[in-house]
């Protein structure tokens, strides 16, 4: 009986999904069109969409012209134009390479390693796979569709690389609320968090990046923050009694095989963490983000194994590593572009595997005990408050950045402090650099402020949409799961005769 | 007894191995050079070879010339003239550049991808993964010197980056037919079904390609269709009766852990399935061809688990939603460069995610029952069926294109409606265009009649060479497996005491 | 009791570690600063450094002048200036792309597939991933900083993509060396190790490049060669009597999973093991390291297999195999960028597929029987033979080489037969190329005896530093094992209660 019920949830599940894919068919073949650059050339109507990356490049295209002096001025001028025109051929042909072998990266990091890692359970390894391959592919669409209803162009919506990079992101809040209640949702519980979640989050992102101007080019404000709270909120709705956290969190263990497949997924967001948090950042600011980055996960690795090691009197545990060595990444994302020198992202990687060891070795049994909180891959102490401290430490970095400190790409990593359009001091800059945008003018202080709120904004939409979302989970029409169903493959997967 | 046969077959298939490779390295020594590109810079003699890319590259570079007007006649004649010169400068420094990451991307799609996605067999993960692994090493060099000696420059056959990536798609070709026949096989067997198919498929590009100038990115009609009708011919040449069939698909069953490998083989293959697709494609083809296959293969993902969900009572099944999620890149593969829009590869994608799952569950056990065709990992339902689905889509696709949707890319897409040298057509387009290569003034629907040809000569060559095939690897020469030692590790292998 | 102990030599560990991540933030502090290319334009006060490609690039551009003689001369002197500036310019911007997806390759091969590699005892799979993790992390940081010491460039360490991937190199010696022991050591023991390694590898590196200009871009003799020599002393010094190195090797046996992720490994490391041979070599040089890397590992797989079936009575072995497959991309490093033809390279690849399994089968049962000497993983035969190979090549190919055979690039490929500073052959060369460095005015038999030199070099140097190492390992306070606490992952980690 149990098991006729559960295949008319999956099922209902089918026919959902359907459902959605043919809608999706549908808004594709109204709003969604090749982007310019997979355009045939002939096609370009519109100026290509300059990309941020412009500002910078011309810009260093004008320093070195200083070095030919021995040339007549028309001669000159000429060059300055066609230095631009080459920039600008070059820019057109072949903008894709800019960003696929990154793409590709990410792609193994959402698709590959993120399913790996929450793999850790024995008992839901099938389950932890199937679910993240099928959210992916279901918010690969619908993150597609709702960026770019927010961001619609000559009422169409642009396909290109980079919407697929930034649909990739989505997947990845997507994936992490899912860690908190991983194995305690029925596969069509699964499918309305991910359709909930990517509406509220790329309202999260809109607010944050267009309005609030947010610097922050790893998400860890907007995204890591606003998924890890969210998912907290939807556990806390729909709250289970104290008895059966605990024993949830009995079946919740790993195996041998288990546990070294999430380390071969660790150390893929390991590796290609450094592309994730420097994909969109132009120029310097990128090689910063990739270096910052690469070097605030060596720190946070040492951490997440000397704290694990000094302070608590057990063994290793892989899980708690795992993460650890992680958080360095989360940490590091809203600094990694900016001039913070390698020593702050070490200090920040560090401080941020040692937090992470200590929230899931302590924090996380307590508010279990007194909160009876649910957090089944410990998600708050990898993503939660590596977020909120990458967060403080943004606001810090901003407050203290300097003119002289970042020169020729002050604005571009803080695009909001471009004088204001009207002023005279944005007319001087923008004979400058003529592709210039206008900002708001803001001071390093106001930024910092600006960050601050970011991150409340970001924890308070995720606290108020999660629970919405806890509540429409908890509708019987859903299916939720008996306590006896949950972290169990066999409910919905037909699995080997022979299990080991 | 029987070990000590086993023994001497291993032997004769190292002899045979060590034969091979020592004829590779004296063909290697006189036909065998390095590409103009990997040669010193005084050492290319010969113009370079233009690839394809350039047609478009030129092309794109002659538009934005309007934009600067303002400079002298002559100015403009010497920065056209060096414009060239800069581009073809870029073009020869790093050409590398453009497909290196991409190889890359591949390498892992045949030498560790398709490794773990057929090592699915409990009791054949060592030999699938081993063979695979001396298969892809004996085709890259047998591969080279086939399709090398199919188009000889100089009497000398050219190794560069291009030519390994195109002795990869070689290796797929015998790997998607070695699982058809997974486990049957012994290693001499393995060896010679390699040696046998390379000829035929080399045969196959050179007619489809250089003959009937097919459209067809990613080889899903000369690669996947041919590869797939191939194999099954072997397995029907060499049938076995019914109840054999059903003894040996019994033995072919799954561990976890096994299940998991090729899940994330499966992840791997999904991943980088668009640089499969796009990486011989130039400029917006490329950008289309990795947009198209993308989205197909999260349509095909969904596909398969809503069909699966909603057609069967039974739970999901690991092979046949990994068979479904990666159906779309094969049926995307002939159209994945053209102006399909995405929402058209979605439907592609979902058709091919339903047609996967549908032939796994309810044609191949038909086809077991009714002609005792063995297909030990349902070949026919990743590669076979959407294989023909990609080769009728693209017919579809030729014909209804028009100039004015393909604009400036209508002749790299279809090159052979280029007009025929001579005419007055091909003479003015020539004079804007000074690199474009005369075609066959072929019609879109003469185009798409060609797609359907070449399909036809793909699955007719397969069918008779793969017969051929079959009939020679039956000789008692080559140790044809007795059933009893089929799908077993421990034939080849000397495996661990401890299994688990 | 024992429990106990192993938990305060854990906290010990953990400890150290936190020292030592202390005290490098504190180096870094000091002397760590952002590479020119990852700073603002404007803070580029220096000239960026030139690297060694500009070398080869610069002279390319002057080649294809001739084309434009139409030009008068004035405007041909601009655009040499013009095109100068453009590339300057175009290296300015992206120089990070030019290594950053191989930078990617290398991490995987460095943090994943080695990790796997080295997981291959049943009993040790999570020592061994956390090790070669928490190691990486360590030498990143410390490595960077020797190096930097011994290169400092205005009392700064510079900090790049290239710099982090010379730490990756160090990584390599290290976890070749931890191979030789592996499953025999203390993780304080470990972490002294490679404390210890660090600083005679960078001034192996800094002797055989600086003072000795070997030609060497795998790394094969200053890399391969000396970390397998410094581990096989550390071994020997470290020595147990004959009973213990029985017992160890059988305690060090496989099970089906912990082979197949060693496998997994091993075709990661086979796919990109192009990228580490190749990633700093430049232009054409860089394709043929590519191209004669991928060719090699080609042939050295079926070297492993066809020697090992041919040779032995026993049936195939999965890590023999896996060693022999991987062996041709070290016997190929030295030569990689050199004109040695495909065929060569061919040749090389199968020998050193054949000396690794002869050498695993036949030398390490001998050598333990003999000399007592323990190699765990026979890193002898995979490192130590190949690279011995790799160097022998290498003085074999310089010493023939000629200038006709390598024309424009042969400058690039032996910077030491530049002539030296202040001859007449130098002056008239410099007009040419005005970037090229002076070098020692070589002739080719003489770099060919600076090749064995370099070799003769780092193999003493490891066999002392190892002895050395060995001794201070053997230490007390360092907390050796007990022979009956190896090759166990419970000693450190808490393991899950179901192992399978």
């Amino acid at each position: 009986k149990e098991l006729s019920a559960a295949a008319w949830n999956v099922r209902k599940f089918g026919l959902l999904l359907a459902l959605f894919q043919v809608a999706f068919i549908l808004f594709f073949a109204v709003f969604v069109q090749y982007d310019w650059d997979a355009l045939p050339v002939s096609h370009r109507r519109s100026p290509p969409e300059v990309p941020h990356v412009t500002v910078i490049s011309q810009h260093q295209s004008l320093d070195p012209s200083a070095t030919v002096t021995n040339l007549s001025r028309t001669l000159q001028t000429a060059q300055q134009g066609e230095a631009r025109l080459m920039i600008d051929v070059a820019a057109e042909k072949y903008p894709l390479r800019d960003y696929f072998s990154m793409y590709g990266d990410i792609q193994v990091m959402i698709f590959l390693a993120f399913g790996l890692l929450i793999a850790c359970f024995k008992r839901y390894g099938y389950s932890a796979m199937g679910i993240s391959l099928v959210l992916g592919a279901f918010v690969v669409q619908w993150a597609t569709l709702m960026h770019g209803f927010l961001d619609l162009q000559d009422g169409h919506i642009k396909l290109s690389v980079i919407t697929l990079i930034s649909a990739d992101f989505s997947i990845a809040a997507v994936l992490i609320t899912t860690c908190v209640v991983l194995g305690t949702l029925s596969p069509l519980q699964y499918l309305l968090l991910a359709f909930i979640e990517v509406i509220f989050y790329a309202l999260n992102v809109c607010v944050c990046q267009r309005v609030l101007h947010v610097v922050d080019a790893g998400g860890s404000i907007y995204l890591h923050t606003f998924a890890a709270y969210f998912g907290l909120a939807v556990s806390l709705v729909m709250n289970r009694p104290k008895a059966s956290v605990r024993e949830l969190k009995n079946l919740a263990h790993g195996s041998k095989v288990s546990e070294l497949l999430a380390m071969i997924g660790t150390l893929l967001l390991f590796i290609y963490w450094p592309s994730f948090n420097s994909v969109l950042a132009p120029a310097d600011l990128q090689h910063r983000a990739i270096i910052n980055t690469a070097v605030a996960l060596v720190a946070s690795t040492v951490g997440a194994f000397s704290v694990s090691a000094v302070v608590s009197k057990e063994k290793f545990s892989m899980t708690i590593i795992q993460n650890g060595a992680l958080a360095g990444g989360v940490a590091i994302g809203s600094t990694a572009d900016l001039m913070i020198q390698p020593y702050a992202a070490l200090m920040i990687g560090f401080s941020a595997g040692a937090v992470a060891v200590i929230g899931f070795k302590y924090v996380n049994p307590l508010l279990e005990r007194k909160l009876h909180l649910l957090d089944m891959c410990g998600v708050q102490y990898l993503h939660g408050f590596p977020g909120i401290l990458a967060g403080l430490v943004s606001a810090l970095v901003c407050g203290l950045a300097s003119k002289s400190a970042y020169g020729s790409s002050f604005y571009g990593a803080f695009p909001a402090a471009v004088p204001m359009q009207g002023t005279e001091d944005f007319a001087q800059l923008h004979a400058i650099y003529p592709s210039l945008e206008p900002g708001d003018g803001r001071s390093q202080w106001t930024q910092a402020g600006f960050q601050l709120i970011a991150m409340a904004v970001s924890v308070t939409l995720a606290v108020v949409s999660g629970s919405i979302c806890g509540l429409v989970l908890k509708c019987k029409a859903f299916d939720p799961l008996q306590l006896d169903l949950m972290i169990d493959d066999a409910e919905i997967w037909s699995l080997p005769r022979n299990m080991s």
